[in-house]
Order: C-alpha cells, then structure tokens, then sequence
C-alpha cells in the first residue's frame, strides 16, 4: 500500500481543570475525517495532582495512540479571575508537556478563532459548532459525545487543519470558499464564480 | 555502607516564565544539608513553547540526576493579572508534569508560608530568606546564587523539610523548637525547658 503524500493526523485538546475535550482527525491529500473524539473526565479526582496526573497520563496515552503530527489547543487568553487562569495554566502546561514529551509541535487558537474557522460567527455556541463539525466530517447523530468538551477540540483540529491551507473538498460554504480562494489563488479559475456565492 | 534511616532527598521549585529556581537538599536524620541549587534562564528563549519544552526537560533532567524523593513548589495563589497567572500556571504545570512524569510527589506552599517557615516573617525579603538559609545550611558566601530564585527554591525544600517534623538540630529558634515540639510530643521530657525559650 503506497502512503497518500499528504496524510496528517492532527490532534485537538480543549483543555479544562474537571473535563478536558480530545479530537483527532486524519487529512488525507485535501480530505479530512475523524478518527476519535472523547473526553478526560476529571470530576471524581479530589486532588489537584491527581486531575493533573490524569491528564497527563491520558494525553500521552493519545498521542501514543494515534502518533498526531502535530497538536492544536484551544486557548483562552482571558478569564473570571486569576485563581481560574492559574488552574488552567496548570491543565494547559500538562497537555503541553505531554505533547513536548513526543516532540509534537503545538499550535494554539484562541476560541473565538477556532469558532469563526468553523461556523463563520466568533461568536457561535458550542452546539453550532458540533452541528456544523458533525455536517463537515459526515458524523452520524450517535457519533455526537455527550460534552461538547469534545467537538470543541475536534474543532480545535480543524480549525488547524483549515489553517495549514488544506480545505476539505466537501465544505461548500462561502466563508471556507474565500479562505479556499486566498489560500489556493492558482487553483481558482478567475473565469468562473462559485454557485454558492 | 549503611544506608541511613531516615535519608531523604527534596527538590524545591520556585516556578516562574523567564527565570525558574530550583534547589536539592539531603536530608539524614534530623540534618539537612545543601546538595545543589540553581536557576533555569529562559530569558533568550523568544517563543514561550520553547520557554516551556525548556523547563520539562531541565526539571526532568534535575530529577534524573538527584532522584528526588519529594518535590515542594512554590505557588503564590494571586497575581498581578489573568495574562501573568496564566503564564505561571503553564510554567507550573509543566514543572509539575516533569515530577508527575517520575512519580514524585508534589507539594506546593505558599510563599508566605515558606518565608514564615525560614525566617519566622511572612514578609520577609528574599535576601533574608537568603540569608538565613545561608546560617542554616552554613553555605559560604561564594556558594550563594546570583539569582535569589535559586535560594527560594532552596527555601521551598528547606521548609517541606520542617513540615516532615525533622527540624535540623542545629536551627535553634522558638519558632523551630515550638513546631519541633507540636510535632514530635514524645520525644520532649516535660520536666526540662529548653534553653532558648
């Protein structure tokens, strides 16, 4: 079997002190498709160090799992108050160390970014964002997790995927359209114009 | 050779984004002395990625060298703002990882508590923690640090040190022989007082 010459596998992490969201998705040539989404449940740890400890572990159980290219993290720069920014520092920097740990690189996107890839609307919900995620990677109803934890880090990995100028075929809105048409001028024939726009 | 009984080897982080202390100490008995101290410069490491990858592997090679049984950190609990905290927390949280990683428990005080622990004074200077730990811990002048982030995390092992109740038997102030005392309640005759209270 010949390796596609494009394939990579990207690594999504919405980082959070009780449940932490993972999501890795495949790109093939200009293809994207899920691979797993799921949560890190941190809840039942009483202690600090045991969330911590748990995130770690699991987060290099991921990457080891499914050997991402690279990994892409959902990052607020701003919060309630100083207590929870440091306690998220402290979830972020785990995941970080776990990716390090592998020698994966890291991008990171604020979240108001990661919702404009996808839904076009910075400002969109977390359900609008799984919606328009489950239409874009053809996700079955049953697919869909039961926290949005999760598609808020596949988003993470596709809004990842969206930057690295590789847009899925199979996305036809015009706000994906213009990113297509900035990222890829030779590709876009300057006779015709698209139908959807 | 015989091992000593009580032999224990402490690691003591004072965490920070640019410049990170760290200090060793050996504890025999009711003695504690000096193994090493200093401080990781992330200073001319531009991209804060490569300011965290830089503390996961130092810490992880401070652990790998003088194995550690325990780790104390210093971790204030408010700052100046969200941006700084959470920078801090990332700082912490990959330090924290690096002992995670090595199965090495963690404890974190507060720097108030570690300069009280020291010096009998919440709110004394790093150069009085400095200082004292110098008298405690007989270092000679040349041995002291040009960054006082190296003696902070030297005072945060020194004082997870007096919390384990094995005051060294050479610090002879009340406050010392007051926790000595709340500490270990069977081994002081009630019918002697000590001399320097």
């Amino acid at each position: 079997m010949i390796k596609p010459v494009a394939e990579k596998i990207i690594l999504g992490i919405d980082p959070g002190t009780n449940v932490m969201g993972y999501g890795v998705i495949k790109v093939e040539g200009t293809r994207a498709q899920i691979v797993t989404m799921g949560v890190i449940d941190m809840r039942k740890e009483g202690d600090m160090y045991l969330k911590l400890g748990h995130i770690f572990q699991r987060v290099n159980g991921i990457i080891d799992s499914y050997l991402p290219d690279e990994m892409a993290i959902e990052a607020p720069f701003f919060g309630k108050n100083v207590q929870s920014m440091l306690k998220l520092g402290r979830a972020q920097g785990v995941a970080i160390a776990a990716a390090i740990n592998h020698s994966v690189p890291i991008t990171e996107y604020a979240p108001m970014k990661i919702k404009m890839a996808i839904t076009g609307n910075g400002n969109a919900s977390k359900e609008q964002v799984a919606g328009m995620l489950q239409r874009m990677l053809h996700l079955d109803q049953n697919d869909m997790p039961k926290f949005l934890d999760a598609t808020d880090a596949l988003a993470a990995a596709y809004c990842h995927y969206l930057q690295m100028g590789l847009p899925d075929t199979g996305r036809k809105g015009p706000k994906s359209w213009k990113e297509f048409i900035a990222s890829n001028p030779t590709k876009v024939s300057k006779r015709k114009t698209p139908q959807s726009m």
